[in-house]
């Protein structure tokens, strides 16, 4: 009889700090780069197409002896019923002998992974003293995007928030960043002014970092407003039909994904190549590749650098493995017999 | 916050008979046929070929009102350890708002699903007073498949164990069978005559039903043997390369399968078609489509019938969704928060 160890959203946000998940992140993308880690084709069913579908995304991580799968349910009826649009589910399983290890709620782990691969993009790709960033999306995500980007710069003195079609949103969280980066991630810093942005283009222009993280389906960013040397983690467009930024910041930029395969056919990179804008040969590689050293990342302080991402589900496996260890040592979570 | 709960291999023992699982099985092919479920692709991957390697079947029973997947981990060098060569989890989630229900063991569930499976088949398609049940293979499933047949043939008066590779283990289980059958399932048949098949020939002679569940690759049982009547549940095949009886006993019969397009591709009748013995259209339907009386089955008491199962991972969904109803009634399993 074997046992498996089961924990909720809370017990994962008692497991896991910032730091971990973006160490976990980089070490995902590096195996997937050596081919050490791998991800498998993804199971898609549309309940009622556009208003409720699943995926069940799964792969290996060679570096952490394990494989396992992420469910994902999107049923957008739900809300009016007083329940979450979204659920999670990730079970991960012993690479050596193929025993259930655990199951871990997805919600929190896929906010703080996407975080987490955001700023990692930025901390490989931006200029290196980068002292603003621009959160596009005032959502769940830009918090813990913050909270990582702030986590991997030092140098960071501005953050602007913005939320083009609505606001308010975007005041209200740069005024609450600051006592929730402080609840939820420990992290206070007192030298970093927090402001909504007025101005879209304005805000852009004045910004060594954008970070995209909203459901766009068209750009939100013209290519006019971008200065030399500015980043962009675009993390939002993840679907077919998705765009957040314009084409031609891409085109005039070097590009990177964080599974090349995936992010042609979902999203940023996939649009772009559908009006012709850009080539498949535009993408220079993937960010795992930069890490292991297999692909120069930025080659000139002046470059406009891009990192798309559709997300995958080995970075989930790779959370969810670390928090199942740490609930482990420090007795968390509930633990059932199978 | 919601709750999940996972119930062990002891507490799925504890919640389903045999009767029940025969009624999901029968409930999930008619499903099958008439639309209402759907198997979704498998995702296969081998760590070591030959040696290690997992699946993960997936799909929706609108009946049922759930989705859901079954992973399964196969480790030959496992059992050197001290370790199960097979570990198996059973997720289910709800196909109406997308939540998590629970997390069930499979190994008990498969064993179960696949003697009803088996003697569902028979049911089915055999001479309706059948009196002679022949088990070929005297595994872990022998047991499953002898108890769901007794469960729906009053009829049977003797059964026949025959393990051609070694045949005393036949003889051990032969004799082990009324006590286990009493055990395990609560099924005392006095009236029936468990004994050990001596020569394979004239057992399978001897019997009205003939259901196989082994490992091997090559026919065990000859077209000579067969008289008129027989059928045959071949439940072992489930693999491309696996074959349990002579391809001419296919061709010779009316052949139904419980998936067409998973069974075209694994065993039984993928070898018989590779040969050449009979092509894709000798499958007359699926076992679901008799039940829901689109396809007619036995067709004459003298015909032979023969059921190929490749399995359907709907019905572990089904049998792990009944299990979880009856844990939350008695209050079994073990429940934790998400």
């Amino acid at each position: 009889m074997s046992e498996i160890r089961i924990l909720s959203a809370k017990d994962v946000a008692a497991c896991l700090t910032m730091g971990e998940v973006i160490d976990a992140v980089r070490a995902t993308y590096e195996q997937k780069a050596t081919g050490a880690a791998e991800a498998w084709p993804m199971v898609y069913h549309a309940f009622e197409p556009g208003v409720a579908d699943m995926d069940i995304k799964s792969g290996v991580l060679g570096g952490a002896g394990v494989f396992g799968h992420k469910t994902v349910a999107w049923f957008s009826k739900n809300p009016a019923r007083g329940l979450p649009d979204l659920y999670g589910l990730i079970v991960v399983l012993s690479a050596e002998t193929g025993e259930p290890v655990g199951v871990v709620d997805g919600a929190g782990i896929t906010g703080m992974r996407t975080g987490a691969a955001g700023a990692l993009g930025a901390h490989v790709l931006a200029n290196p003293e980068s002292e603003s960033l621009l959160m596009v999306g005032a959502g769940h995500q830009a918090l813990y995007q913050v909270a990582a980007t702030l986590s991997l710069f030092d140098s960071i003195k501005t953050v602007r928030v913005a939320n083009p079609h609505n606001p308010d949103r975007a005041r209200d969280l740069a005024q609450r960043l600051p006592q929730k980066l402080a609840d939820q991630f420990r992290i206070e810093r007192p030298d970093v002014r927090f402001e909504a942005a007025g101005d879209l283009a304005q805000a852009v222009d004045a910004s060594d970092i954008v970070i995209t993280a909203t459901m766009s389906t068209t750009p939100l960013i013209d290519a006019d407003w971008v200065r030399f040397g500015t980043h962009f983690s675009c993390m939002g467009a993840d679907m077919p039909g998705k765009q957040e930024i314009d084409p031609a910041i891409i085109a005039g930029g070097r590009l990177f994904a964080d599974d090349t395969a995936n992010c042609i056919g979902n999203g940023e990179i996939e649009l772009g190549l559908a009006q012709g804008v850009f080539d498949a040969d535009h993408v220079a590689g993937e960010l795992g590749e930069v890490l292991a050293g297999k692909v120069e990342g930025r080659t000139d302080p002046d470059e406009v650098t891009v990192f798309d991402s559709a997300g995958t589900a080995l970075l989930d496996i790779a959370c969810a493995k670390m928090a199942l260890d740490a609930a482990a040592e420090h007795g968390l979570g509930t633990v059932a017999a199978l």
